[in-house]
């Protein structure tokens, strides 16, 4: 060997060395941190906070004063732009079809409203205060009378959505049924600021603050040890209170699984060069070509930027808002089911949803004027204080469940999540499903749930 | 040398011609594409249109029907979240600071609403139809009799301002004083979608259309060589009619200058490697340190990100809404002047603005419903067919001004801009000033037009 060729050796052996190094660096584990389990986020002084313990009984009590209220706005709908012409979704919501759904807002459901409120009303809702913050939640306990075994799951919802994303599935959790040997009791907070959970005064409440919040609640209710299900900020929550309880969190199963550490995205990239390396090829378009999917999330994600950074102004703009709640609430719930639908004159929003579930679920945003409090967690989650915090490079070695749908927006290799779901014993891909597939397909929701839970629920920590 | 060092500079040679090759690559000039300058944007087809080219004369004529209902809504002012404790605007528009501001508005502007409309009736107004569209401008010639010289000047807002920016301006424009041998004859149009002006019924009125469009509006009202003057889309836009025609055009003064071909970001980086090779010291914190420039602009660009992907769902939340308009609008007053002013709890709106100038931008969104129209234009110009077609990479050889304020959000070096601004020959630096600096500065904006126009108004082709 030459010269030459002892240079090219050499060079490449410390580029390997180097590009080692910065995968150790990337991929270098972190510690759970100190948890501060009475943090207080309430408004003015903690000093004089005295944590009510009580939990009461909630229902939703909205009459006429309100709802004719409402009726009043939807009859007075904005001279709103045309679509220009050729335009379905492309540029946003379609006017055309925001009045027809508006429509039928005013007249049909809210000529129902005392049904629909009765619906909402179905399952047994409570209030407790922690940490200063009157938190709500839906608490369904089996009708089974003498039940083989009892599993506790906490459901965390996500946004724009609510609670009323998972009342399709509870009824299936919390019954008998042949492919189980146990049943659900499942625990379905409001997350803090969304729907009838109070919001934070205080600057800083995290997904990872809000993950103590909700181990909190759970610590509350008697539970020391239960499964977490998740999507969206759900899903973020969910693997958040995995990471820093694991000795509380029997099995975490999320829909939309992230690790958002540093090797997490480079992994993510990587795996572009060559796709079939690190998926099965009939998957492989669940997260490849990688630009495709940048170009996606980028048109995706302007709301993300917005509420980030100026969620007070945005929030502002659609507080109290029924017409502008509906247009940028839906605009979700159309696209993020399935990107192709921004092609279809109707959003394709009644493929998979009643305008009923859809309207249940701004009417939580509507009544309680939480949509600024919604928003402002995207403010506390992506800022470089709270990024920098990294709590993805913690292993977590929780079982964890990743529930994989062809249009969820956010997708990551196995590969990608391993460094930090280190138990990742389940990870299905499904040809159809978006982002809300707790509303969009139940049914399979359930089945990978129990699936997941299946798999765990004999071992002898239970 | 031994064959290390031969090695080393075969390399270093190879990569330096990679470089040269990127950077002619980058910087390689394109030709004016051919104009279509009777393409139609008006409902239906072009075929049934015939172009009405009278010059109509107008006037705002908002009476007690649409003042009441208006003042009725901002009697209604929704349950808006109280600020984060210890918040001033760094999440976006502070909640009490804007409630101060709606009862104002309501009060006493709205209780003056006939002198407000008198005011913004004070300079002639006009509409006439082009290339499908209604467009509106002021036209204000000169009561100087005899004067020894008119210079005709096209003056371009942006988003979210309005022709009301110029109003302070014009009459220092269009009067005699010691500083020029001329007076201005001023002619401001609202942009297509904006105010008074229609918008297009058809996708793809990018602002290289609306540059046609405006064109084709001098050259109705007689003018075959005129200056354009212009800020935010005013600007892009003025380049472009320079840049399209550069026969046409005597002059072009911007502010917030922008060579948007590759080479001018690619020298951006360079620059901010070493900052004073490229800028005189005193200046250098107009454009670096760069990341700190790029961390300001993600902050600021959720807006953009929104209308650029989604107009239609973020101005439906607009439209209508003078709450939401006020803290959308009213936001980049504040932050936009001076990214400090986040931290102040009334935002520093006062500072150089009066609540009347403000208050009468937004009504000129409220009033026309236009506010939808104007986000669109962001999806016309970002979006990957309009990128690419990289009109800045077309040499520009029209005598061209950027004047340069401390706290515009955009700036760029005289070396990024040269390879397009071939005929550069002023670029003042002001140490205070922001974006909207005709309303915010118009005595300082005034004189450094005259400045410009001064070095160029005796060449004979005039």
């Amino acid at each position: 060997m030459g010269f030459a060729g002892r240079f090219v050796s050499v060079a490449l052996t410390l580029l390997v060395a180097v590009l080692v190094k910065v995968y150790f660096d990337l991929s270098a584990p972190a510690q759970v941190p100190d948890i501060d389990f009475g943090e207080y986020w309430g408004p003015g002084d903690a000093k004089n906070y005295k944590e009510n313990v009580i939990v009461n009984p909630f229902k939703l009590a909205y009459g006429e004063e309100v709802i004719g209220k409402l009726k009043s706005k939807l009859e007075d709908v904005p001279n709103l732009a045309e679509p220009l012409e050729g335009a379905a979704f492309q540029y946003g919501f379609n006017s055309k079809r925001l009045r027809e759904i508006l429509d039928y807002w005013r007249t049909d459901y809210l000529g129902r409203w005392n049904e629909r409120q009765e619906y909402l009303n179905k399952f047994p809702q409570f209030k407790t205060q922690i940490q200063g913050l009157d938190i709500h939640f839906l608490h369904v306990k089996t009708e089974v009378r003498n039940p083989k075994r009892i599993v506790p799951l906490l459901m965390l919802h996500g946004w724009p959505g609510s609670v009323r994303e998972f009342y399709e599935l509870i009824p299936k959790l919390v019954t008998r049924s042949d492919d189980k040997e146990y049943v659900f009791e499942v625990i379905v907070p409001s997350l803090p600021g969304y729907g009838f959970s109070e919001g934070a005064s205080k600057q800083g409440l995290s997904p990872a603050k809000i993950a103590v919040i909700m181990r909190n609640l759970m610590a509350r209710l008697g539970f020391k040890k239960y499964y977490v299900q998740g999507g969206d900020w759900g899903s973020i929550v969910g693997n958040l209170i995995a990471t820093f309880f694991q000795d509380e969190v029997l099995g975490v199963h999320l829909t939309m699984c992230v690790n958002s550490a540093p090797i997490g995205s480079v992994k993510n990239v990587i795996g572009g060069i060559a796709p079939s390396f690190v998926v099965e090829d009939k998957y492989v378009d669940f997260y490849y070509p990688y630009l495709d999917r940048m170009k996606l999330l980028l048109t995706e994600t302007g709301y993300m930027h917005i509420q980030a950074t100026k969620p007070d102004t945005i929030g502002t703009a659609l507080t109290g808002n029924p017409v502008g709640l509906a247009a940028y609430i839906l605009e979700k719930f159309s696209t993020w089911t399935n990107p192709q639908y921004r092609d279809l004159p109707d959003g394709g929003l009644e493929k998979f949803f009643t305008l009923d579930e859809l309207l249940d679920n701004i009417m939580i945003y509507y009544l309680t004027d939480s949509i600024t409090t919604s928003q402002r967690l995207y403010a506390e989650a992506f800022n470089i204080k709270e990024i920098s915090r990294d709590f993805d490079r913690i292993p977590m070695q929780v079982p964890a469940a990743c529930a994989k749908f062809r249009h969820e927006l956010v997708q990551q290799t196995n590969w990608a999540l391993s460094d930090h779901f280190c138990n990742l014993i389940q990870t299905n891909h499904y040809d159809d499903g978006g982002h809300f597939v707790a509303m969009q397909l139940p049914e399979v929701l359930y089945r990978d749930i129990v699936q997941f839970v299946n798999r765990l629920y004999r071992r002898e920590d239970q």
